[in-house]
């Protein structure tokens, strides 16, 4: 590993979001020449031998380092983990069947559209009343139902399911915004997917983890493009993966086996979230958004009590080098998105900022 | 622009394939600190102001350069090209409805396979009866298909449309592999699709342009991603694009205008390709695959007539620099693609090879 380089911008966003500088290190000299070459990754067949290494590497990190049990299948896809909306009741839904869905936001609700599109999607739980701010609890999931989807982290308002739901059927978890953060019993789900522009890459794949002894069972005939069985059976490829995301996807889980796993990232990112959640609840003049219990530790929402104070607040931390923090519109405020890779120096600099900011206006 | 600077490999990969040796050296850049931002390209988000004008540029200069009609409109998704099988019938297909198709190999297949799991494919033409050694001629398509669907370029086969089928009905055409090659009429298709990994940039990316009237009379119900009018709606940014593919594509786009556009590149492409055929016609040991007039100018495929051959002279092209010409596997022997950004100086160093191993193998 190379030496820790830290990053210029202490880069909050939401996602895309920061990654290791060593990886944009490494990706920057593959896109240049890759490993001595003589050819940039950008150019090299995806039939290659050294891509092909490459795509089996990433593939078999991304359940060692779940500790996946060894006959789950995963693929890296193109189309974003709103292909993945699609994909659940594509796969998993039966002919005249229904899937049972937790409604916690934004992404929620689109995936319950999905369902809705093929088939029926039946609400088991929701927080909508209001506005998102909690996780839901206590419901049940039928027995009828083909399989039960929710979303463990809610990246637009900062709720994050701190113990799993239980299902009587067939898991499915959309873990874009979580995922790598912290120890998952992945023998618990059918699926998991995820976007991978939160902790495992850039913008342009999605994971799809899953037992393949939970597909097949639809009575649906699929395009082979819609068929996780298929990109399964082709080892993610069916057709062109998406080259240069794979790569950098590999080079980020490589970073995270090498400094201690999802074990070691949870903690770190506790740390941060104790950090800055501390903070908000210390300072007066600011209030956090969501129920304390379902705080996320990836993405930290909050308001100034005093919302005329907002553009003041804002050149103080753009000044000191933070970026990302506006919330999404739907909530306001605040969000402070601290994922995998943004160091603890960061969550600091925003706290320091924070204080001297309440200091002078509390 | 930088000075030209040539590869150092000679790279006849047939997709993902050579880019511009500037195009490498911009993206790298942009990866380690883009436009002096501090920030990698790969982790700013796909909704902030400069990634929001790359992707409205890339956007522009797609219809640009292709001359498109004003109000055709134009999205970049994830997925390839066989998204893009998919999607067709999805857009274009009426409920209970057919695709007319052309069939010239593996990719239109693909396609086909495609539309008779959504309803009605007929097949008007094909060229199966001889491997796709040719571009079926004459065939005539039916009034009451909704679509005509052609493949414009072969790159397994090495076969080429030189000039386009008449269709009474809309014209839809999968132009992977020759897109920004030559000029197009584009007002003649109601859509023209394209995965980017030839000529336009890395593997991730999709290319949709298409005539928005041309949507919207399916009667079928479609899911929001899989919905281009909704895609476009939303600015190609209804889920988070695959933002670096999209970067590397306009960089590439922005390289072919500066350097005269598809006028500009079809002239380069046809002295390249009349480089190496002329050299396959000239030396006997050498035999082209398919019919003359049909001959690609993105990927030519020809023969060793003598098979035994092929391991020396494997070791010539290989000591001189060149890679990727092995045939793929559904033809054999070799299969040359100069796609945009292979400079003639790589196809020169190819047929230097040819003629020294004709002369001694004569």
């Amino acid at each position: 590993m190379p030496v820790e380089i830290k990053p210029k911008v202490h880069n909050f966003s939401a996602g895309p979001c920061v990654l290791p500088q060593q990886v944009f290190q490494q990706a920057a000299q593959a896109v240049l020449d890759w490993d001595g070459s003589g050819l940039s990754i950008l150019e090299v067949s995806h039939r290659s031998k050294p891509f092909v290494e490459v795509m089996e590497k990433t593939r078999a990190l991304a359940k060692e380092l779940l500790g996946a049990p060894d006959h789950y299948q995963v693929v890296f896809l193109g189309g974003g983990a709103s292909m993945g909306f699609h994909m659940v009741p594509q796969n998993f839904m039966k002919v005249g069947g229904k899937g049972a869905y937790a409604n916690t936001g934004t992404w929620a609700k689109r995936a319950i559209k999905e369902a809705q599109l093929l088939g029926n999607a039946t609400v088991v739980g929701s927080s909508e009343d209001k506005n998102f701010n909690y996780i839901p609890k206590g419901f049940s999931v039928p027995n009828d139902a083909d399989y039960f989807h929710f979303t463990s982290n809610n990246t637009i308002y900062g709720t994050q399911y701190k113990a799993f739901p239980k299902s009587p059927v067939p898991l499915i978890c959309d873990m874009s915004s979580d995922i790598y953060s912290r120890p998952v019993n992945v023998a618990d789900f059918a699926m998991i997917y995820a976007g991978a522009q939160k902790n495992m890459g850039p913008a342009g794949a999605t994971m799809y983890l899953f037992d393949p002894n939970a597909l097949g069972k639809t009575g649906r005939t699929l395009s082979p493009m819609m068929d996780l069985a298929n990109h399964a059976a082709k080892e993610s490829m069916y057709n062109t993966p998406p080259v240069f995301p794979v790569y950098v996807i590999m080079l980020t889980l490589e970073w995270l086996k090498h400094n201690g796993g999802v074990a070691a990232a949870e903690k770190r990112n506790q740390a941060k979230a104790d950090l800055l959640y501390n903070a908000i609840d210390r300072l007066p003049i600011f209030q956090g958004v969501t129920a304390k219990e379902d705080r996320s530790a990836m993405n930290a929402t909050f308001l100034l009590k005093n919302s005329a104070l907002e553009p003041a607040f804002d050149e103080q931390w753009k000044a000191a080098g933070i970026s990302g923090i506006r919330g999404h519109r739907s909530v306001g405020g605040y969000r402070a998105s601290m994922y995998n890779a943004l160091p603890l120096e960061s969550v600091q600099a925003l706290v320091d900022v924070m204080e001297e900011f309440a200091k002078k206006n509390g």
